[in-house]
């Protein structure tokens, strides 16, 4: 892997808000994508100009004030939201346009000036490194489940392997009263999500199919929604388990993006299959809502410094891990 | 309190499905509700033809089918519909009209003859006289919070006393990941209350003005969601207490039925108040599958003969009970 | 194309309502969908046993009643629902199950015997040939535009040729104040379509980048909604012409069934992908509603008698159609 | 009526856009509204600090531009957002709070300094006058029917005389193929609104329980939505008028703001009372692709010069117009 050429300002000298509504925030964590990984060697976007400060989670503490700014206070901890344009409502181009870490640059920083609509409170009871890690993960778990998905207590959802994004989705899925089936290639992973709250675990090297097996599992009746985060070699399977009317998030594409789909599925079967990208600012304070009254706290599997940056990008690239890579600063 | 001139039958003798789509069930046991004192006293619907079988909560094991059932089997343990008719979707005066315990005969009778439409199966850890419980009071519960209300985790809801409707929507919320305020003017029912979840409860004797004090609770920004069963004597505050763009939920009129309601409260704050009756058995099984996959166990305050029917309603009456009023056959 | 063993009653003798919530009703007209031509190939349900009497769409009189009949009248006009169970709510696998023309006998027949839950009044406006119209492709444009799609005036749609889902959605979203893209091979049903209201049509001939060219035509935002009746070889345009946030509605498969997909752009525009299978009885009813306060009328292509069914059935294979094609009893 | 002490800017001198974000607009036309005349009177918000500069609706063209401005360009005509912080999403406290017209000075003025977020593009084919009437009247209208209410064609409305709001929801209802019922005591201006398509009208002079008729006037199944103006002294009309199911948007208290409430009616009919306060952003720029579209037309009933202000609020005290009072710079 080609890492990039980085631009990391290692100081405060000459950072500062230059708009009355910027506040000047000191970077404590970060957390990483899988979204890093493919802007580093340029196939999330190709047309993104190179270098640039990869991250789009980010935790730290506000240091300096624009004269404007009402939102936050000096001192605060805050959390860096990734469309740092979408405060509300539905997407929209424009919304969706200016986002950290690409086009951006992220938050792999020691200090960022950030627009005070870009950052938001964070619940008390999370380490810096826990706290960095919902920017992303967390909050395209909760759109999927709760915004778009509408996710009711009782309801099944079905999650692929235990990346961030899906151990998120089983946390927020059981704090909801919902119940998950979830798969992986390792066993010791899958007794882990058990451990969450898990109650069905399929290892798909055992079970190819097991978008079948999963419907089984629901007693035939098929699974209320599923996180779809492979895409091209899975979504056939997440057709075979999802029930008639419910719901595909479509989050990542982690096996391809080209996909032979059988249409028919989705139209007899009354599908929605829903493009989630992370997701608005109100979702982000709706979610860190739930997770301070619930007391949630993130799967961190391992916390790198700044320095080791490399290192853990090649760590997360491996699949080894279970829930979020993290970065301190 | 003139009870109601009964006309239960006490034996099968001349009981079957006369339609193809009907079944009969033998009833084990029963709930009551507030609705049951006010037929009894002609209060509810005064064009009501008396005497009525009272009851619109029951459960009951299916003892005959007709030849076109399909939905349930001989032997199965079934619940009562409150709304006979109201499957699916949005409520219509059709819907709303055959209601058990009136106009229908109710379920206080040894046995019933139900069409297929008008009956659930129940979720199975739960005893006949808990599963009783769930027709009217939990399933009220669940159509505010859930159906019309959507309620999120982290969200708060402010509750009005420990009678039926109130103690569910306690566990459901709980079960949600929402936040509680609980009102009683009881310090031993408030304590339950925090057993069952409550985060903060109040005394209405010694904080008449509890809306406020709720608001208070949340830091300032008020309650999403209200469940208000007092009507004329609590909505004052209850507006107090609500947040901008919350809900209330009037499910009842405990206290009166004639409202001073100050308006521009209701519009300043972009509030919504939410008439709620009961649910359709959409939401019926919803709720069960949330209430299977939690294990949430119905509050039952006594259990009652169906001999001892007068005495359980004069009971409840009495507002002495925390839950609900149970009538075993 | 090898015409099924038709099973049509032509006489009454024998057929009556056998249980109670029943009606006999003497049909009077039908018209054709595209189901129909691949229902009598087997291509549309394999597992169906033929012969059956195909047709979901069909009008008639009612003219003997069951007992228990309350929603229709003794020499009412009624129209036949698709999904005989479907009342209201969201689609489940039981609710899809008991469809009009397979796996039930259909519409083709001069008298049918149908459920009370099963018919809805008609528009009085409507000739029985425009009223036979409605069952399944004004419902299922319906169902897409208003139910799932909560369509907005002033929205953009872009629908897929001519055929009869197409020009009622086109009707449809001009009676909600929506804006129509049109696609066609024929100047001559482009022509009409602008007659019809359609603001811009592509002759997809001419234009095969139809979609990049649909998005161009709303200034470059996109198509709120587009109506996907082509399937595999046309979901590609769709999704260049579709606005972030924006919804397609699969509702057929007319150009193939396995499509290659580019997920990602699913993913990156937030676009929803919904299946349609017709509706329900509440949305039929809702469009009745909707079509009688605006006096819409159906485009009748042309009408054949039950007895040229096959003649109709080859006439709307070769696409020569605009609108329906119907059958008069 | 005790005017307000003006502090209309009528010269540019000292005003410029002090924030990069901000943009100064030369003001050529406003609308008043009835809260206009009570903020006048200290009577909307008793803790505003006076004097003001009134008037919330407004239309102008863009003079200077701050650094930062994307949004619009110079010379682009733009109009006022009521809520200058209300971009998208549900309401909130702090999203309601900063107000045009009070507490923040409003658009009776030659000169306002704005933020780009609270300026809106305009239909171009509306004259300024006409344009200057959307901000409040045309997008509470919107509120309520469309983004609270989800008016569905066909559907019923129930509107209140003949000023800015129920005028608009008149035409709006009429765009998205509803049905509309409206009351006056002018049968003058009945046969206006018959004009502009009210298929029924009311004179509640001559018929009191106009609740009563308009439920008659649908058949018995009552209103789907009634934008409710008047408040304490017609909601229990708008009571007897709504369908089970129903909303009353609450949008107005002109009879007054205590009302005693049957709080029966509003639970057995499952109905919702939604108060509305104008809307957001996202809102206003839909409605006006949808009178883009349609080309719908703002009644004015007369305009005023500035400096003829007073009169104009004294016109619109009167209740003589129908529609909107304008004022031109």
């Amino acid at each position: 892997m080609v890492l990039l050429a980085w631009k990391i300002s290692r100081s405060r000298s000459g950072l500062c808000p230059r708009r009355p509504e910027q506040v000047l925030v000191r970077m404590s964590a970060a957390s990483l994508n899988f979204r890093d990984l493919l802007t580093g060697k340029g196939a999330y976007n190709p047309r993104q100009p190179l270098p640039l400060i990869p991250g789009s989670d980010g935790v730290g503490e506000v240091v300096a004030l624009g004269a404007g700014v009402t939102r936050v206070k000096m001192g605060q901890r805050v959390g860096t939201c990734f469309c740092q344009g979408w405060v509300a409502g539905p997407p929209t181009r424009e919304r969706l346009s200016n986002t950290l870490g690409g086009p951006l640059d992220g938050t792999l920083a020691q200090y960022m000036v950030l627009d005070q609509q870009g950052v938001v409170a964070l619940p008390g009871h999370l380490t810096n490194e826990q706290a960095a890690t919902l920017t992303c993960a967390a909050l395209t778990a909760w759109t999927a489940l709760v915004t778009e998905g509408q996710l009711k207590a009782g309801s099944w959802v079905l999650l692929q392997g235990t990346g961030g994004v899906s151990i998120f989705a089983l946390q927020l899925a059981r704090l909801l009263g919902a119940r998950v089936i979830i798969t992986s290639s390792s066993h010791e992973k899958l007794a882990r999500a058990r451990e969450l709250g898990a109650e069905h675990t399929i290892n798909y090297l055992e079970e190819p199919r097991w978008g079948k097996k999963a419907r089984q599992l629901t007693g035939g009746r098929g699974v209320d929604q599923v996180v779809e985060v492979g895409g091209a070699d899975t979504l056939a399977q997440s057709l075979s388990a999802v029930a008639v009317g419910g719901q595909i998030s479509l989050i990542g594409v982690l096996s391809g993006v080209k996909s032979s789909v059988l249409l028919t599925q989705i139209l007899m079967q009354y599908v929605r299959v829903q493009g989630i990208l992370v997701g608005n600012r109100d979702g982000f304070e709706a979610m860190n809502r739930a997770v301070a009254a619930s007391g949630l706290k993130p799967v961190v599997d391992r916390v790198f410094g700044l320095e080791d940056t490399a290192e853990a990008l090649a760590y997360m690239a491996s699949g080894k891990h279970l829930g979020k890579v993290c970065i301190k600063m």
